[in-house]
């Protein structure tokens, strides 16, 4: 038993490069809308955040692209907490396309922030709790090889 | 002596976000604009690629988000390459904001690649010589502390 928050969209026109497929930032964007539609399931939606002086930012990610994805294309981001604390999550998210092959993965650690201060903070009591639960409820999380790799050219020894 | 390809900008107002400052997809955005700016002055533009059915694709990339940025601050990036073989260059890129503090640090590996094949290629050999020619000219490369940093959340023992 699984409960995974799932984020779903198609590529839209604007998207496209001259490449003809979505362009790599706009992967980025994608993962950083599902992170925000996460929290906002967890009621740690914009609103919230702009009427209680607290906020969330992004300290580092790291996104592999596996598979091109070309215009109209739908797809799915499944979205995995990796790690947590008081103040900080780390999320590991997965991109599928329509025929349920990954064509992305995507890790990103994200910190509470004080809005007025612009500190770090501990989150919300129930947006902690949530996050937990979530984490609990998330089922079982098989390490993908992304997830800390290292990027570099690999050399034939 | 070193001669370092630099791409500049300032904030625009479209890629402010909800918590006034630029939006973390937007970083992304910026350095792969950079990394077009910095083919484009080797002589492997969008033009030619397009004309010569060759083409990049990223593989994986990595970004550290160092300072907030607001509107209208201009910034420039400066581009390294820190290896590269005849199909593929592993990029790293520092962002500065006016004051000359660095704001972000960005780590890609592209590949070249067929345009019609869809798959991995050498770079046409001109394009290969300027990547030498600028990685030698590029002067000491320190490595910075970001690269091939893995992202997790670090507890007190």
């Amino acid at each position: 038993m699984s409960s995974i928050y799932t984020y779903e969209d198609k590529v839209h026109p604007s998207w496209i490069d001259h490449n003809h497929h979505l362009h790599d930032a706009q992967y980025f964007s994608i993962f950083s809308d599902a992170v925000v539609g996460f929290f906002a399931s967890l009621g740690f939606s914009i609103d919230y955040r702009q009427n209680h002086d607290t906020t969330i930012f992004n300290l580092e990610a790291h996104i592999t692209f596996l598979k091109e994805m070309v215009l109209d294309e739908s797809f799915k981001v499944d979205v995995y907490v990796y790690d947590f604390d008081h103040k900080r999550v780390h999320f590991f998210l997965k991109m599928f396309n329509q025929e349920g092959v990954q064509t992305a993965a995507y890790e990103v650690i994200m910190m509470c922030i004080n809005n007025k201060e612009r500190r770090s903070a501990e989150f919300p009591e129930f947006v902690y709790e949530n996050i937990e639960k979530y984490y609990k409820e998330q089922g079982d999380f098989e390490i993908p090889k992304q997830l800390g790799h290292q990027i570099g050219i690999r050399r034939k020894k």
